[in-house]
């Protein structure tokens, strides 16, 4: 078994807010990542699928086919974004890196079909930074 | 004479549109950074001083001291912000990153005493910035 | 489950050396790493903590809170220090890559109550790096 | 268990290429890497080597011997080739990362004495890179 | 005046040889560079352009048009290549860094119509990089 | 002309401490960087040569003759040392970034014979850098 992986950017702004709680309560919470009018990241995205090299290709995914995944179904939709507003797969749902990676990794895992998704990581820079592997806790 | 540069990081959103265009002309000039939700960045600011170290302390200027400089007078106000609205220096300014690096080189130059303020380069992200050093055309 | 990393950074000196070995042993065991007056580096750590994102936050830790844990468990106490000398929780220890990252999991460890610590990575440099999961062989 | 890695570079030429199939066929499926003419890459390796530090050292494996094993074994054979002609090791495989990794692997497990190997991580680019842990499907 | 630079990747072959020169002569002036089958890198170019940004947009010249520049008189001609052999704008020349940067500013400099073109930086490595800028000795 | 640069990196302690000052003093100016048992550094160094590349090479200076003048001269006599005790061309100075820097110009210009030495870049750390060029102010 190998793991495979790319690496993709989006720059997009976010929001942390939780509209049911009062104002007072999401700026104690999410202090300046609640600012009304949003803020941003370069967000980068690693998809790692993991699985045997074929004998006749020697991959486990052709990179090529994987990137162009994650370019129609990700990066299309959230790069130049307001996650917040813009992104339907993010509707309903607080964009933290967190949720971000989660719904990422909805999406990707039922598009791959040469190997399995393993992991989908998710850096908001490059101090913060997430990983999901569709681990039920 | 020594070139001695500080680094520091920001989050935030911005939008690029000129107010006296139409939508459709907004569209065709900034395509996706016209975005009417905005987008956002984890920009880098380097900030380089020129001068002569001294003899007692071997510095040009204090790197703790230009820090402290950059994060009061530019990192405090952009931060997790979004330019378009949030910061009071950008106004009336597409914040381009052209205009960001110049706007903030007006902010530090008279704040710094200790050598003069040589150059302010902005990084959008790793593949776009620009560098502005006070030079006329 | 989602595994949630804070990377941040600290300036050290330490030295390689077992008092209890002759000079001639130190040296040849621990090469250049034994040079009397120290050396030092440019440490990165980065603490990874496992859970579920809460449903009204998003979050599984807030990661400022994690940032603080960090900054005064571990930075405030190694940042610009030399780790043979100045440190109380590296006392006794050769401050190794590996020691250094098994002492800093054991003081954060009872300090994160949101998720649990997964894992303390520690670079020493771009090229040398350990892991440490509170794993017993 | 601490899990030790060390990262080393080399540059080398590559031809993703099936003797079996026809041209057509293998530009069809490897696109531009296929070239006749080859193209390349600065290749990065990381070599993770898990095990219980000695309480004397307080290491698994010393990094300089770990460095000196890889730079015998990888990079002498690697740095400066065409992976498709030039080396022993890889003689009648498709030179993709994959494969590499693979071929790493077998060469460098039965060298590392402290400890044992648990990792070979092979970056073709920044955003392409696999991962081979040993394990069967 | 404001610098904006555009940075682009490519991978590639090469192999450095003067064909008027003995095997012998150019092995021992270009050592493992000389190896016959070549070997690559992972090069990144960074172009900047000089100039004033306009009123209306903001900007010295739209990233996104000079990286179209870039991506069509250049990358697309180099990418996933041997530049001794598939690259018209190299033949003739020994593709040293210096050459290759030359040959790209020569190529870039008529068609950045805002602004000027000011540099053109050429990295073959993280540690080994060559910068042009159209200047006479 | 053509500015070619060779990158290099050294690991070294040391402390800002100027022995004419009472500890008082020493400890307001210089603040953490005083502490007596010093700290490090993994350092960057940048050697920048500038000239015309020769027809038969293609090159301004060989590369790797750059590499072994700069391991030679300056890594060899400063890695894994302490900069204020145990490196005779540091002797006397604080071994600020700016000093470290104009120290290796003074010990590199007269070693270059192929081009001519244009800048040393010291990097303490991604936030901190100093540039040398052998101006006088």
């Amino acid at each position: 078994m190998v793991y495979v992986t790319r690496r993709a950017q989006f720059c997009a702004s976010h929001r942390l807010h939780n509209p049911e709680w009062t104002d007072e309560k999401n700026e104690a919470v999410f202090g300046k990542c609640n600012n009304p009018n949003g803020h941003g990241h370069n967000y980068e995205i690693e998809v790692t699928v993991a699985g045997k090299p074929t004998t006749d290709t020697g991959m486990v995914i052709d990179l090529k086919a994987l990137a162009a995944i994650i370019e129609k179904e990700v990066i299309d939709k959230v790069d130049h974004k307001h996650l917040n507003h813009d992104v339907d797969f993010m509707r309903g749902m607080i964009p933290t890196a967190e949720n971000i990676a989660i719904a990422c990794w909805h999406i990707l895992a039922s598009k791959i079909r040469d190997g399995r998704l393993f992991s989908v990581k998710l850096f908001e820079s490059e101090n913060n930074f997430v990983e999901y592997r569709g681990e039920r806790t």
